[in-house]
């Protein structure tokens, strides 16, 4: 800058000069924001290695494995990939305080299962819940009411609820290492999708606040909705108990055609639910990355991986991971801080 | 800027002036491209009032109108809205070539109606198709191949047929104030959704390069897809005869709960099927632009509106505009030009 002001000579029209400078001062500012490490809380290794030779190769417009901006997508799990999971999901421990809440205008819930053992504690009953008996709690706890009404409902129970390990809410229980990811990604052109098995209206109520990503980002298991006029004429949404969308395993892939029309060019999960979403992002050309977090962290976290009998990431997957190139996040070793709470 | 510049002093540092004058610049390019009219092909009068209005409501953050732009969403019908629907809908006339096209492999088809009338041309029986007939066709033309294949044979076709009146690609039969809609509300900073009752996939493949709307922002009627692995072993999508949304009437807001999560701040229909998605468009603060476009230039375009018989825009419809202050397009008098090929 010095010599390009030095060489100005005096009839030189000042709008160019001035263009100029403010080029050389944009440059400076990118450059001294690249020595910034964008990921603090990943160690080094293959996993953050991977990350940041991910991210060079889609935005270097001269290399093969270049992404124009359009089509920079990278799709999230949410559960165990963005936040905790264990001891049980999030939406399940909202639906059983929901059906306690409920209790009292059921009073045949008294007899009635599923809803007698979440009633009486009965956790051994619990453990033996089929998907049916989960289907049943969900679709009592998650239908009835606007979709205004159920959002309201979940901010309240969230504002409230607490995580039994961590005493602290769940919304405070998210990864530190993604959250940064989720920043390095969007910082350089990605538009974040979350791809959940959970709920999508449970998920639209809390991602915007903790993840930055907005509802129209939040793809989930979705139940019929019926367009309606309330009492006061007023055009409404109203929940029905009906599934519309199941939104696991193969379900993953065709929820992103649905919503998103694009194939990813980037997946993070941590399950077998996980693996098709993986594999669909895989199936293409350019620059292309794919992530599994194993929980193998029982002292900062929980350890439920391929080496725990509660697991969810078989010894198969473990294989596929290998076999496709998939990177494996260890939760001890490659993440030197799990949550943002910690110092 | 020539002031700014003979005040400086000989010592001031040069990086301060020139991001002032850079600011200078800035300023002075926004407000020479506010001069230029958004809008020439809309003649002067309450629709191209309420267009102008909305924007300049919605963006004023000191009004009580002010959307914050992560809420900036607009919803717009297609058929008939965005481009041309008469004499028959374009993804009609694809469907019927299709029919056409495939006609060699099914001997059956000669004799089986709907595929008979539509293959011996008997225009009188196809317009008693009832809603079973048109579903079969679809289901038949539009399923059992992948969604990549379905793209490219919709591509293929959209390349070669031509509207039998304009004797034009069907692409090219968009509406020029439309486009000049679509650039404002984009430059004010207003995410583009389309939302037809026509199908989310035939829409995704031509309208990201005739109105710049991306895949992911295209709500539509959509069939079901599987997830399976190919020949080569490579995942793929497959389309399935089932139905999996309807997008029309309610299940326009349907759709846009689903998709987007949000209620929309302007929306844009031109029939009965956008009815709903006006109605829930307008139950919410801020400022709010409901239009619908009429049918009513026989000479530049069609006629069948309200005094037509074969309208969409039924008196009821047009009543309720009334009621409730949705603004009225007639494309006979609000707008100049129709096509962009008109001179």
């Amino acid at each position: 800058m010095q010599i390009l002001m030095r060489s100005r000579s005096p009839h030189q029209r000042p709008g160019r000069a001035a263009a100029v400078a403010a080029l050389a001062f944009l440059l400076v500012g990118q450059h001294a924001h690249a020595q910034v490490d964008p990921l603090p809380c990943w160690n080094e290794g293959p996993a953050r290695k991977a990350v940041l030779e991910f991210v060079r190769a889609a935005t270097d417009p001269a290399g093969p494995g270049f992404v124009p901006p359009e089509e920079r997508i990278a799709t999230f799990d949410n559960d165990g990939t963005l936040w905790v999971e264990q001891p049980i999901y999030t939406q399940v421990a909202f639906a059983l305080d929901r059906v306690r809440k409920l209790a009292p205008g059921h009073s045949e819930w008294k007899t009635e299962e599923p809803f007698r053992s979440i009633l009486s504690g009965d956790r051994d009953a619990m453990t033996r819940f089929t998907i049916q008996d989960f289907a049943r709690v969900i679709a009592t706890t998650h239908s009835g009411m606007t979709v205004d009404e159920f959002h309201a409902i979940i901010k309240e129970w969230l504002a409230a609820a607490k995580h039994p390990r961590y005493r602290r809410p769940y919304t405070e229980l998210v990864y530190q290492p993604m959250l940064e990811l989720l920043r390095h990604l969007r910082a350089n052109g990605f538009k974040i999708y979350i791809v959940t098995g959970g709920g999508q209206e449970f998920v639209r109520v809390f991602a915007e606040s903790i993840y930055g990503v907005p509802p129209e980002q939040i793809i989930g298991s979705a139940g019929k909705v019926k367009f309606e006029y309330g009492r006061d004429g007023e055009p409404t949404l109203v929940k029905l108990p009906d599934v519309l969308l199941l939104d696991d395993k193969a379900g993953k892939p065709e929820g992103i055609n649905l919503v998103i029309g694009r194939k990813p060019h980037a997946s993070f999960g941590n399950s077998t639910g996980d693996r098709q979403m993986l594999e669909w992002t895989q199936a293409g050309t350019g620059a292309r990355l794919m992530m599994l977090v194993h929980h193998d962290d029982s002292r900062r976290e929980y350890d439920y991986g391929v080496n725990s009998k509660i697991g969810t990431f078989s010894e198969e997957l473990m294989e596929e991971a290998r076999r496709r190139g998939w990177v494996v996040i260890s939760m001890k070793d490659d993440w030197n801080r799990i949550f943002p709470f910690e110092k």
